[in-house]
């Protein structure tokens, strides 16, 4: 593993909009444990209480857990039987702590990365996003069935001004936006500098700010008929949510998950130049409270001796959406998934579901197991075809250890 | 007063770097608690055990305390008897803590600041800096009448070539380098922008990054005889301490004060684009934990059950410097005074001193009043003047109320 602070990037590196090659390996790697020093951030307070008690039962058999990566896009030497231990080096882990019946079995850090210090969790962020939607939701706050208009008024020109919040939920809307980080004139990059996050570009000019991005999306299709994952559907479902509730979504993540769910540490969201939380993938935590949030989850929204989430909520995270409109569009890796309220609902036997972003940023919950998984990593490559093959059969390999051995 | 959130501001303004308008009343109110959103920052931990313990009792006699602002450049009207509860509007106070024998006896705030939230210390940062310093000095690290450059070669060209590290501590160095806010040719607005923190003027390049700047002050005279206040001395001292220790500014505050004392929130500095802290106005910290440090320098280093800074250390600062030098400064309110190891010292009666930053920023130690007081404002005048009239004779009023009635 590489160790980034000794190679000086720490004092030397210039900003994160001013540098091209930020998001390049290996520099990535301590980019992720401090990107409040690249980039303007808001604060989440994690409140003036003791943090919740996260007990340790520590358990020595973990790094032995043996699994088959995945095929598919692996190389066939990735498809040997690997070690638990073996897959935190080839996933490039940066962090990772896992819950078995609310206790710490298992907990590791690498690299720059420490227990107080929050990693960005790209679009794990998302999943608080849509939490905090569905929890609107289910209290009649939010009409699913409504136009995103509703809420809204200024995307009534865009994309989304015949869609529905159901369809944004979702991602069933139809966008003229490629969200393809491999493409280099993908409609991404222009959001990705519109926020803030990357360079400006010589000769092009985007939109000042996220929401001045989104009222440029267009539609290229129907909207409600296939699941395609795109970021920016995030960011209208946060705007509807801030509209509703008339708070800035630092404040909602603040007062109705982090302090309540007895948050060890403050976190902080990334902001465009419009001082605006980035609701895609801006947001950075620790790895002991991404794993709370995990809790909560996994007690259907009850944590720290209280209801944080309402458990229809988290009941309608569960069911997930149609595995139909997620089949179009064709990942390989995760057949029969679903994606509800921007988490990824695995219909697998134990009824997983996760919260995933780009370069291994993670949380997985299996109810049957009662096993709670949060991961931080640095993979070189953005994509999690990469990351599937020696992640996902890990965690259900470690599930079923569990249920074997409690 | 304003009030900043109500008027839009914290939503749709551009980053500090691209707004030539983010240091004019009085948006600079809100920016002030919210400097993170506008500008890349590092974090400085609180540490993960319990804040230490400041207890309250509250007195309902401090409003009424009457005091008789400064003349010099104050009006006719300001020199009218004022009480302090009128002395907080005029002075744009955010926040105001005092403490008497330990104990809080008044805590006030205003306007967007709350208990959690940092608001910028400006150059009251500089007395955490020449605090650490003198305690490495103590420690015989860092020898007072060695060169600059003994510690950091790379200044051998620059102003600090020939400038020992005391005239540095003590800011009597000579340097072409004008700090006069009021002037727009002035280097310190060359020295901001090379920071980050003003937006670069089309057709001047400035350097890139603050020490970067630094090899550029050239010397206009001999160091040693006057005491002259340019911020650029705080971070060729900050330089000299990183290189001694090893460590970046904010894991010094971090380990050395911010943890031992049990500070109640993390804090955080400004960083400039090769994210390096600040050292000369950067810092960030809770009203509270200013107050905490203001209670470590009281008690001769020794709070919190520990001896956190060498009392040889504290003992160093509270004799203060030449007074004939700082008179060379012609502060017309501040006779008397001299400058130690970046702490500005009445040598009053009470042997009181202090830790300023403009708009209105301190940490107020009376040692026979056994008096700290810690205070946020966001005056829209940057220099003292405005100031000093309405702050420090009520400062010294307080402190012989409490003397008269313990």
């Amino acid at each position: 593993m590489t160790a980034p602070v000794e190679l000086g990037w720490r004092m030397g590196a210039p900003r994160l909009s001013e540098d091209p090659d930020a998001w390049s390996a290996p520099r990535v790697r301590e980019r992720f444990s401090a990107l409040r020093e690249s980039e303007p951030t808001a604060q989440v307070w994690r409140g003036d209480g003791p943090a919740s008690e996260l007990p340790y039962a520590l358990r020595d058999d973990i790094d032995a857990v043996v699994f088959t990566p995945l095929g598919g896009t692996a190389s066939m030497a990735q498809m040997a039987p690997m070690t638990w231990r073996q897959s935190l080096a080839a996933n490039h882990t940066d962090g990772i702590v896992v819950l078995h019946k609310g206790r710490i079995v298992y907990e590791h850090y690498d690299g720059p990365l420490q227990p107080h210090t929050p990693h960005v969790c790209m679009s794990v962020t998302k999943s608080l996003v849509g939490t905090l939607a569905a929890a609107e939701m289910v209290a009649g706050r939010i009409d699913p069935d409504a136009l995103v208009t509703a809420y809204v008024p200024e995307l009534e020109a865009s994309a989304w001004g015949n869609a529905t919040v159901r369809q944004v939920m979702d991602m069933t809307t139809a966008l003229e936006y490629d969200e393809d980080y491999t493409r280099p004139g993908a409609e991404v990059w222009s959001y990705l500098r519109a926020a803030g996050q990357l360079p400006r570009e010589p000769g092009v000019i985007d939109p000042a700010g996220i929401r001045a991005f989104l009222c440029t999306v267009q539609r290229n299709d129907w909207h409600g008929e296939a699941f395609a994952y795109k970021t920016v559907n995030t960011e209208v479902l946060a705007w509807v949510l801030c509209n509703v509730t008339g708070q800035t979504l630092q404040q909602l993540v603040q007062e109705r998950l982090w302090r309540p769910m007895g948050a060890e540490h403050d976190a902080y969201f990334g902001v465009d130049g419009k001082r605006l939380a980035g609701a895609g993938g801006a947001f950075n935590g620790t790895l002991r409270d991404m794993a709370r949030f995990g809790e909560v989850m996994r007690g259907n929204g009850f944590f720290n001796g209280r209801q944080i989430v309402p458990e229809a909520a988290v009941a309608d995270i569960r069911q997930g959406a149609a595995p139909a409109h997620f089949a179009r569009a064709g990942y390989a890796l995760l057949k029969g998934w679903s994606y509800r309220h921007m988490w990824w609902v695995t219909h697998n036997a134990h009824g997983a579901y996760c919260a995933r972003g780009i370069h291994g940023q993670g949380i997985y919950i299996d109810p049957v197991a009662k096993m709670t998984i949060a991961r931080f990593a640095s993979h070189p490559r953005a994509g999690n075809a990469g990351l599937d093959p020696t992640t996902l059969p890990a965690y259900h390999a470690l599930a079923q250890h569990l249920l074997a051995t409690p």
